[in-house]
C-alpha cells in the first residue's frame, strides 16, 4: 500500500501541474504542452480567410435579425465551442499579413514575408508543414477550399515557393504530393502562365490521382476511391467555387466537399483535414457584407459536418477554427446609422458583387452605348440584387451611385489608381462596389479598406486537447499546438 | 491505508472533473462554476470603455513601432494574462450597447435598455450590483474612473436610475453610498441641473466622506483615512481627468488613483475595486487614435499596480480586464495605406483633439475675424500637435482640411446634423476631427463611426479562478463569474 500511496502522490502532482502552469503569467510555452492523455487522431483545421470577430458576429447578428425581432444572438456552431482564444497575425515584415505568410505561420510555425509560402524570409530554407508531418505519421490528408486549389492558403499546406504567384509551380507540387484529397475550386494556370507547360492535372493523374470535375462524378465517389482531386462543376470568379449566396440548388457546397472528404479519408490511422472558406476574404476585399455573411454561414455548415463526425470519435477528434487575418476593416456600426443596425436589409441581397457584375452589369454594358446609358435602366435589377430602394435613398447616396455608374460606363473601365478612385472603389467595378457600400451602410455595416487589416482573429476549439487553444497567442503557435495534440514529433 | 486510497481517488475525481466539464459543448453554465478551492478576496474589475481588440492591438503596435523596426509585437501587461476570453455586448434593445446597459450587465448580470442603469427594461425593478454584494459581505469597495464619478460606467456599480442623464440623482446616490473610495474625475451637476439642489458633495461629507480635490491633499492620504472621494486637481472636458496624452508631469494618473485605492482599501476582509478607463471611449467617439492609445497604455499602467499587489496575495487576488463595447469602428488598416501601417506617425502627436480645441483653435477663433482667418496661420500648431506635414499631404487631403477649417471658422459653429456634415465630423469641431482623421489614415488607422459598434470585446483574467474567464460568453456572465469567484451568494 505504501507504494500505491506514492504512485497517487505522483499522479496528483502530475494532474495539478497544469493548474499551476496556468497561473504563471510569464511561462508562455506552457500553453503548448498537452497534459492530458490520448492523441488527436482525427484533426480538422478550419480557416476562414479574412474572418475575424466582426465577420463572425455579423453572421450571428444576421441570423438573429433575419429570424426574429429578438436581440439575443443566435450562436453559430463553432462559436458555441467550449474554447475560444485570440490569435495575432502579423508576419515577418508587416503588422498586416497576407494569406501566404499567414498560411505558412499556421502550417509550419514560422514567420515569413508576405507572399512567401513555406520558405524563410531569404526564400532559401524550406519548412515542413503540419499536413506533411501528419502524412509521414501514417495519417491521411485532405485539403479543401472554396477558392482555387493552388491559391495561397491551401498551397501553404503542401507547397514551398518563393512567391504565391508561382501558380504553376504550386500546381505541380500539388500534383506530385502524396496527399489523399483535394477539393473545391479549380487548379489555375494548369499549363503554366503561357499555357505551354505540361498540364498539372496530367501530372497528378500520372501520380495516381483521380480527377473529377462533374457533380455526377463527385457524388459517385465512395471510400476506396484512392487519391482524389475534386473540382466544383461550376466555377465563378478566378475559377473559384461560386459564392454561397450565388450557389444554385444541387451545386456542391463547402459542407458537401468537407463531408465527402471525411467519408474518403476516414481510416484507423486517422487524418488531418484543412478546410478553407477562402471567399470570405474575397468578399471582404470587395466590401460585400452579404457575400461575407453567407460564406461564413456555409463555413459553419461545413464545420457542423466535422462535429457530426466527432460524435462518432469523441475522444480522438479535434476541431480547430481560426482566421488567417481580417479583411476590409469591417465593423458592425456606421456613422450614418449610429447606434442602430438593420441587418434584415442584408437578407434582401440575392447576388454577390461578382454575380451582379457578370449577370447584370456586363450584359448591360454589352448592349448599351455609353452615351445611351441611364442609371434608371438598372434600378429594377439593383433593387432585385441588393434590396436597394431608390425612393428611400438620401440625395447624397443617389449622387454617389450616379457618379459610380458614370465611372462604370465610362471609357472601357476607369480603373486608374488615382487616389480618390482607389479610395472610392478599390479597383472594383465602381457601380457595384458603391451599391454594396450603400446597402451595407444602410444596414449599419462599415468598411475602411479593400485590403487586410491587423486586428487579431479568434480561434475556437472543440474536442480532445481543446484546452490548449485558450488564451492569447500567435498564429505560429497554432502549428505547435496542433503538433502537440497530434503527438507529432516536429523540429 | 485503505482509507487514504479512497480519499485520493476522491481527490483525483474532483481534480479531473473540470477537465471533463470543459469537454462539454452544450453545458454553458459549466463555465460559471468555480471548481478550485479558495476565495477571490482581492478583486479588480478593470473596464476599458470603448476598448475592444483593435484599441488594444493598436496600443501594442504603437509601442512596438515607436521603439523599434521590429514587427514582433510588444505585449501590454494585461494581454500577457494567462486567460483570454471573448464577450458579447448587445443589450436588451440593440446589438450596439451603450455604457449604461453594458455597465448594468457587467455589474448585475442583467440585460436592460440603453441609457438605463441597474433597472429592468420597464424601469421598475432595481438590480443589486456586484459591488453592493461585496460590501454586504464585509469587503471594502472602490470605484475609480478617468471620467466623471457619476458617469454611466462608474454609476453602474452604485446607483439605480431610469436614465443615465439623471446626473444629480446619481450624484446623491454616490453621496449616500457606503462605499469606501471614489476617485478620478469630478461629480458633475453637484447641485442639480439648475444649480438649485443641495450640493451632493455636502451630502457626501455629512455621510462621512472626506472630499479631496487637490494633488497635495491626495498625496497626503494614508490608510485609515476613512471614506474618501478624491477628484483630479485639473479637470478637462466635461470635468473628466485629462487625457493621458495631455497629462502634465506630477498630475495624478489613473495608475496613481488605482495605487492609492489599493493602499486605502487593503484590509483582512478583502476588497472589490472597479477601475474604468473611460476616455478611451471619448477619444474613440472623436476618432482620435493617439488619445485612444495613450489612454490604453495608462490603463495598462493602472493594471500593473494591481499586478504588483497580486504578488503579495497570489492565492487570493483576481484581476479581470474587459471592455464594455467598441467605439468608433476603429481598424488597423485603411484603404489609402493598404497593407502598410505607419504607427510611428502617431508618436508625433502631442495633444488630444480636446487640447487642440482648447489650446489652439479656441484662442485662434477668439482673436481672428472669420473673414481674416487663413489655414496657413495654424499650420505650425497643426504640425506641432499632430505631426502633420502639409508638404507631404495629397491635394485631396489639403482640400478636406481647408474645407473643414472653413466650417470651423464659419458662422459661430456649424454643427447642424445635415447628413454629410455629421458623416464628415460627427458633431465635433470640423477642423480638429478632420486633422485626426487625416493623421490616423496616414498611419494606417481607419474609423467607420462616431458611435459605438457591436463587435465582441476580449476579456483577460489573472489570478485565483482565472480559468472561468476563458471562452466566448456574454457580458452578463461576467457578473456571475465574479460572484462565483468571490463566493458571493447572489439571487
Amino acid at each position: 500500500m505504501k507504494k500505491n500511496f506514492f504512485v497517487f502522490l505522483f499522479i496528483l502532482a502530475f494532474v495539478f501541474q497544469p493548474l499551476y502552469a496556468k497561473g504563471n503569467v510569464e511561462n508562455k510555452s506552457a500553453v503548448n504542452t498537452v497534459t492530458g492523455e490520448g492523441q488527436a487522431k482525427y484533426v480538422f483545421l478550419f480557416i476562414g480567410d479574412g474572418m475575424a470577430m466582426t465577420q463572425i458576429t455579423s453572421s450571428e447578428v444576421f441570423s438573429t435579425a433575419r429570424s426574429s425581432k429578438d436581440i439575443n444572438i443566435t450562436r453559430l456552431g463553432f462559436t458555441g465551442f467550449p474554447i475560444a482564444g485570440l490569435t495575432t497575425t502579423h508576419d515577418a515584415g508587416t503588422f498586416i499579413t497576407d494569406s501566404a505568410s499567414a498560411g505558412t505561420a499556421l502550417s509550419t510555425g514560422n514567420k515569413t514575408l508576405s507572399g512567401v509560402i513555406n520558405m524563410d524570409t531569404a526564400r532559401k530554407q524550406k519548412f515542413k508543414t503540419i499536413a506533411e508531418y501528419a502524412k509521414d505519421a501514417g495519417m491521411k490528408v485532405g485539403i479543401v477550399t472554396t477558392v482555387t486549389l493552388n491559391h495561397a492558403t491551401p498551397a501553404s499546406f503542401y507547397s514551398k515557393v518563393p512567391s504565391r504567384n508561382d501558380m504553376y509551380d504550386i500546381a505541380v507540387q500539388l500534383a506530385q504530393s502524396d496527399f489523399d484529397y483535394f477539393a473545391g475550386g479549380a487548379i489555375v494556370q494548369r499549363k503554366g502562365r503561357n499555357g505551354d507547360q505540361r498540364d498539372a492535372v496530367e501530372i497528378a493523374k500520372a501520380n495516381g490521382f483521380t480527377y473529377i470535375d462533374t457533380r455526377a462524378g463527385f457524388n459517385a465517389l465512395r471510400p476506396g476511391a484512392g487519391k482524389v482531386i475534386a473540382v466544383s462543376e461550376r466555377l465563378q470568379d478566378s475559377e473559384a467555387m461560386p459564392y454561397e449566396i450565388d450557389r444554385k440548388s444541387g451545386e456542391i457546397s463547402l459542407a458537401g466537399f468537407t463531408g465527402k472528404g471525411i467519408e474518403l479519408l476516414d481510416n484507423p490511422n486517422g487524418f488531418f483535414m484543412m478546410v478553407e472558406a477562402g471567399k470570405i476574404d474575397w468578399a471582404g476585399h470587395a466590401n460585400d457584407a452579404g457575400a461575407v455573411i453567407h460564406d461564413v454561414l456555409a463555413f459553419d455548415a461545413a464545420i457542423r459536418t466535422a462535429l457530426d463526425f466527432a460524435k462518432k470519435h469523441p475522444n480522438e477528434t479535434l476541431i480547430v477554427v481560426t482566421g488567417d487575418h481580417e479583411t476590409g476593416g469591417m465593423t458592425i456600426g456606421f456613422a450614418g446609422t449610429q447606434y442602430d443596425t438593420f441587418f434584415d436589409k442584408v437578407a434582401l441581397q440575392t447576388r454577390s458583387y461578382v454575380a451582379f457584375d457578370e449577370e447584370v452589369l456586363k450584359p448591360y454594358k454589352a448592349r448599351t452605348a455609353p452615351s445611351a446609358a441611364r442609371l434608371t435602366d438598372l434600378i429594377p435589377a439593383i433593387r432585385q440584387s441588393f434590396g436597394i430602394n431608390f425612393d428611400t435613398l438620401t440625395p447624397v447616396q443617389k449622387e454617389q451611385i450616379e457618379f459610380a455608374f458614370q465611372r462604370s460606363m465610362g471609357s472601357e473601365q476607369v480603373r486608374s489608381f488615382a487616389e480618390d478612385q482607389y479610395l472610392l472603389y478599390g479597383g472594383y467595378e465602381p457601380l457595384t462596389v458603391k451599391l454594396t457600400q450603400v446597402m451595407n451602410q444602410s444596414a449599419g455595416i462599415g468598411w475602411t479598406s479593400y485590403a487586410h487589416t491587423g486586428v487579431p482573429v479568434p480561434t475556437f476549439a472543440s474536442g480532445i486537447h481543446q484546452e490548449i487553444f485558450g488564451g492569447y497567442y500567435d498564429n505560429t503557435d497554432i502549428f505547435h499546438k496542433l503538433a502537440n495534440a497530434m503527438r507529432l514529433k516536429v523540429n
